[in-house]
Formats: C-alpha cells, sequence, structure tokens
C-alpha cells in the first residue's frame, strides 16, 4: 500500500518532468534567438529592467499558483546563469 | 526592427516562463505528497535508485528535445535540493 501510493505520486512526478524538459528546451531555443540578436544589432547582453520585470512577474504568479515565490526567483536566476553562458559563448564565436 | 524582434522572443518566453511555473507548482505538490508519504510509512527519504533512474530519463529526454544533458541535470538536482528542504521541514513538523 505504501509504495503503491509512491509509484503513483513518481508516475506524475515524470509526466510533469518531461513536460518541464520539452518547455525548457523551446525557453532555450528562444533565448538562443535572443543572444543571436543582440550580438547582431550590438545591444548589452544583460538588461536590468527586463529582469526586474521577470522577476516581479514570476514571484506573482508563483504567489497564485501556490508556489513559494523565493523559489521562483531563485529558479529564474538559474536559469539566466545558463541563458548568459549561452549568450557568451554566442558572443566568443562571432 | 532590432527591438520588435527581442520583444517577440521576450513575449515567447514570458508565456514559456508562465507553463514553467505552473508545471513546478504542481510537481512541487506532488513531491510534497511524497513527503507526507515517506513520513507516514518510515520511508528513507532518499532514494539513490529512483534519483539515477530520473537523471538518466532526463538526460535522455533532453538530447531528444535538443537541451543540454548536462544542463537537464544540473535542473533536477536543483529542484531535489529544494524538495529535500521541503521534506526536511515536514519530517521536523511532525
Amino acid at each position: 500500500m505504501a509504495v503503491a501510493g509512491l509509484d503513483e505520486l513518481r508516475a506524475s512526478i515524470d509526466n510533469l518532468d518531461a513536460a518541464l524538459i520539452r518547455l525548457l528546451a523551446e525557453r532555450f531555443k528562444a533565448t538562443q534567438k535572443v543572444g543571436l540578436h543582440k550580438a547582431k544589432y550590438k545591444l548589452p547582453p544583460t538588461d536590468s529592467a527586463r529582469e526586474a520585470y521577470q522577476i516581479r512577474r514570476l514571484r506573482d504568479m508563483s504567489s497564485e499558483a501556490g508556489l513559494d515565490p523565493d523559489f521562483a526567483e531563485k529558479f529564474l536566476n538559474f536559469l539566466i546563469k545558463e541563458v548568459i553562458r549561452h549568450h557568451e559563448a554566442i558572443a566568443r564565436s562571432q
């Protein structure tokens, strides 16, 4: 009984992870294009107004969704760190 | 022209982030239940066989989706760290 309940929860987690991976792949496709775009038009790699907007928005959405807003902000920073790594690689390759 | 293209990409990123936040909220609801379940049946908080399965699966799915498998593994570790923090809080509260 204990294990059956656990298996069911884990199957849901696995489904959600599959969806998360697909969305992240799509998100990095978009940020990769942003990187190319910024390199092409010589725009600065970071944009603090945009980041402030994203943090505020994700925190608000998280509260509504029942997710810890501090975690959402950590998650965004985790993604941005990876995006900057990609943008630096684009800049180096050009 | 440069800015219009950027705005369109950012609108897509914002849509994807909204979906990611909703899925993460759902994922933590499931892992919260796993934590309660493990506490109730005195199961160990970590399960290395389960984690190894998740890493292998997410890496495979990432390759297929065009996402860096190393990033996918970092992402899973980022989530697991947060889940363990939640489980410890559940264990303390019981």
